[in-house]
């Protein structure tokens, strides 16, 4: 099997960089110890070499289809479904007491990140099986907990999010499925429900969808959206019944084949029953929960299908000869070929494809220890610190890597030229697969709006501030070694950008310009991201340059801590210049996307 | 039928723009006006309406295929052959002693980009049976040229171009297949050729191979290979004889389905011959025509991808309605859905889009009067100018329109959020189709180095400095425009910064440091196509501001020409900017990608 992902880089990350072993002294984290976590990764590995990346060609070319009433898809997925409910990684976020394993996010983003790079498709399975479970242990009610959480913790349930609809797409405000209450204080639901990702298939016993819709006589807009769990089977006195829920149609997509996406409908008899979630008409912040966790997921999947590519096109590179250096060039016709990897284009298709995968892990994992550090704190302030930075990033962890992802699994393509358009490699799936990402919960417009609009400003810029101070004191500490004082000193000056950019937009939402303000939201998503990646590969900078200074390596070591530098320069000279040029339009005053500049499309 | 082009755009750009009049009054059009010359777009725009776009998704559903020793294509690809050859289509370029059309390059683009626009794969049977006729006829005997030309120019003979070798890829330098003297003056043919687009179907009742091979004994390297005829049948005494030329596999593709991309094997058992083209050991030259042509081909694909999906995206645009306008999102929950249209991030992607499809096919259609000036002029001055503008441009017009375009189409499929990554629109086929594009043809980063390392300096600088004097002749005209000055500023300091990279780059050249040279001459391809096509930008500014200054206009010009200025500003605010990060880059002086900078890479 081709290596598809790094286990020093991710040792690296968790061990060094983030020190996951901190984490794990917190009483919520007592069960554990690293050995155990280990033990867990291994079974992730495990799981993903034997049956995720054997299956992930099989599940592409032989799609979810939907036929007679019926969702098939691949065989994989039962063992695989089996695998990660024994294994205890389906419960992985659960707690102790509904059955789960309690584990760190940041083991989490690791085990996840290795059995995405090996099948995306896959996983899609288990990601919204774990998300809504842990939706129902979150806001649900004890008998919710316990009608659920064993079997979806299992494999044996499917979980699933329901909330896009085809008259409202992305925007939720507008959705219409309805849920009418009954005397015994469940509710009759009725409606269309689209893209709903794992809602069928003939492996699960049943499938628990998470659902929003409104119960009569709700307020209009996001305010009147309740949450509630629907089974396509609900039990009765322990005995299975239909419950009205039909899958309609199946969407035929460019990627991610093996993951059915269906088009719902439920109560056509009126035979749906549903199941509130907490407190009526608040079934979006709810929801927040699961889509935020998605989110995460989401950036995950897009720089994990990014290792996959790297790591098959450096393997295609250091084996396939052609051409001539360019140093001998035309010297001698007679020259034998040279690897590709020895030409400069290919050189740095490779190096931005792995500064675009570990800086985007990287970026995850950050996140994900402030994730743990807001689980594990006593309440206070600096639970809320790590609460509101994790809250704040969570759209760039979501945009950048799939964003920055798919430019990087191009350009892996790229390096296997007409090979790599064709099948034989995988890469062009992976090519396609990826494409999803920046469309899936919530679009990086959305996501753009979300960080701009929402996080920027929220609690008076409090997260933005404590965000950039966490950048402050990395270049504090990079300004501690001669041989980062020149990368720290960059990031200084493209934060400081940012936030100038920043302080020019928010005039326009303080003048209530909120058009002008948010116009190009898109384009400072695209700037904040980079500077964040900078600050990752700085980071990382500084814990591989104190490895090689207290020196005392294996030679395999050294070569990983100076390849790490080697890719923080290369990061450094290659992307964070692009901040300079987003810098210029977003501070521009030429106004061409808004109302007040009428623009006709011939 | 859903708009796939604009005709409007097109009228502009030939009759306003670029005033294609000019060149049919020159004696060798003398046999066309400008009422042939609607005719013969007219019969493109019926071919691609009635034949090619109606066959473009059955042509990707039911991709061609090899099985017991034959390769299966499209139905609608015979009537399409058929058409284009009674319509003059196919032979447009031959000469009319050899019963061709003889049309203006500018004419072949226009009609090149509507049925490229309409199906991108159909087109690939014709404009290789094209470029291989005209290859014949610029270099090949009576013989030959009587033998292939009528049938191939009829729709009747598919021609090919056989260049890559499994082991060589894009290096030619070390191709392999060998040619054998015989008696009578042909050559006995031995080799593998991979990619042979187009290189077997059902519809030919023969495929005309050019392929290039080295004669027996010939000198290493590109100095040694010929240019050949070998036909899948031969004719003896008028009779078809089997060639011994077999089609042994076919490569699956991410897109293009409907052309086959096959894998040819020739003289297995002794029986290919080899009709030499020219002078021996001079077959590279030759083929660089075809090359050429076929580069020019590429960027028109490029350009027609991304018009389809452009108009796709905005007619989208035009009927979904989803969320609230920004200027009153909030106000009141009950305020119905608007237009996406109507959202400033939807709006910057189709402006975007509208900016790389207008801006791309303007350059290509630059580069093709290059091209008729160079065709018509006597032997002199004037004419060379022209072909080394023709010549200097030619990587750029393939690789800009490629690049950008595969950006433009992946925000087209954004527009349609979750429907777009689905088969339902089809542009998820075409973000497939053009993906290919940067590949086909020499990769980008072999364009680049074409671009830097061999137009830039050609004939001590001259066809670089007679370019950037076009470009100042543009700009010294929108001086004359008020309302153009800004952007005239703009792409004066973006010209001058181009200029500083070369000469700073060249210094490089100078020393002998090839490898550092070019190391980053995609990232310069970037830098130098970016500011080509703000350049193009300007020059419609200016035609357009003109008839705006003239007005007398119907209500549809006003807003046309509105249009082009408004999107001229859109490339100038949003686009042009990135030259200044890729000078940042490309003047930097931290090498990380040349030998003398280990990396490993793990």
């Amino acid at each position: 099997m081709a290596k598809y992902y790094s286990l020093r880089n991710l040792r690296f990350l968790v061990r060094e960089v983030f020190q996951a072993s901190e984490i794990t002294k917190y009483p919520h984290f007592s069960h554990l110890d690293s050995e155990t976590l280990e033990m867990v990764f291994d079974s992730a590995v495990q799981i993903a070499d034997t049956i995720a990346y054997p299956a992930a060609e099989g599940m592409d070319k032989e799609q979810a289809e939907f036929a007679n009433g019926s969702v098939t898809v691949h065989p994989a997925v039962e063992k695989y479904m089996k695998a990660m409910g024994e294994s205890g990684l389906l419960g992985a976020a659960g707690s102790l007491e509904m059955g789960g394993s309690q584990l760190p996010v940041m083991s989490q983003t690791a085990t996840g990140f290795v059995l995405t790079a090996a099948n995306n498709s896959i996983t899609m399975f288990t990601g919204l099986t774990a998300g809504s479970a842990n939706l129902i242990a979150s806001f649900g009610s004890q008998e919710l907990k316990d009608t659920y959480l064993p079997n979806m913790y299992a494999g044996k349930w499917q979980g699933t999010m329901c909330l896009t609809e085809p008259q409202a797409g992305s925007s939720l405000h507008y959705i219409t499925s309805s849920a009418t209450p009954l005397a015994d204080g469940s509710y009759k639901i009725k409606g269309h429900k689209i893209y709903i990702s794992a809602g069928d298939h003939q492996f699960a016993e049943n499938i628990v969808h998470l659902y929003l819709a409104r119960i009569d006589g709700a307020p209009a807009g996001t305010k009147g959206i309740s949450l509630f769990v629907v089974p396509k089977k609900r039990l009765e006195n322990g005995q299975f019944v239909d419950n009205d829920v039909k899958t309609i149609g199946i969407f035929h997509k460019m990627g991610q084949k093996g993951t059915p996406a269906i088009h719902l409908e439920t109560g056509s008899n009126g035979g749906t029953i549903g199941y509130l979630v907490g407190e009526p008409h608040k079934g979006l912040t709810y929801m927040f929960q699961m889509m935020n966790e998605a989110r995460i997921g989401v950036g995950i999947t897009g720089a994990a299908i990014a290792s996959n590519v790297y790591y098959a096109s450096l393997q295609y590179a250091n084996e396939r000869p052609q051409g001539q250096k360019l140093t001998i060039k035309g010297q001698d016709p007679n020259t034998p070929q040279t690897l590709i990897i020895n030409h400069p284009d290919v050189k740095r298709m490779l190096l931005f494809q792995k500064s675009i995968v570990e800086g985007s892990i990287s970026l995850i994992m950050q996140a994900s220890k402030y994730a743990d550090l807001a689980h594990v704190l006593e309440a206070g302030e600096e639970k809320e610190k790590y609460q509101l930075l994790l809250d704040f990033l969570t759209p760039v962890v979501k945009t950048y890597p799939t964003e920055a992802g798919q430019h990087s699994v191009s350009q892996g393509v790229q390096v296997f030229g007409g090979g790599g358009y064709c099948t034989d490699f995988g890469v062009e799936r992976l090519y396609r697969d990826i494409r999803i990402t920046t469309i899936y919960e919530g679009t990086t417009g959305i996501q753009s709006q979300a960080l701009l609009g929402r996080n920027i400003v929220m609690k008076n810029g409090k997260a933005a501030m404590l965000y950039f101070q966490e950048v402050q004191n990395t270049i504090k500490e990079a300004n501690t070694y001669d041989a980062l004082k020149k990368y720290a000193q960059k990031l200084t000056e493209a934060t400081q950008l940012v936030q100038k950019v920043t302080q020019h937009l928010i005039s326009f939402a303080m003048k209530g310009e909120t058009e002008r303000f948010l116009s190009d939201a898109t384009l400072y998503m695209e700037m904040f991201g980079t500077v964040a990646i900078a600050w990752q590969w700085l980071l990382q900078g500084i814990y591989a340059q104190q490895s090689l200074l207290k020196g005392g390596l294996t030679e395999d070591d050294t070569t990983f801590y100076e390849s790490k530098i080697h890719t923080m320069k290369f990061f450094f000279a290659y992307e964070l210049p692009k901040t300079s040029y987003l810098a210029t339009r977003l501070l521009d005053d030429e106004v061409l996307t808004c109302e007040s500049e009428k623009v006709a499309f011939v």
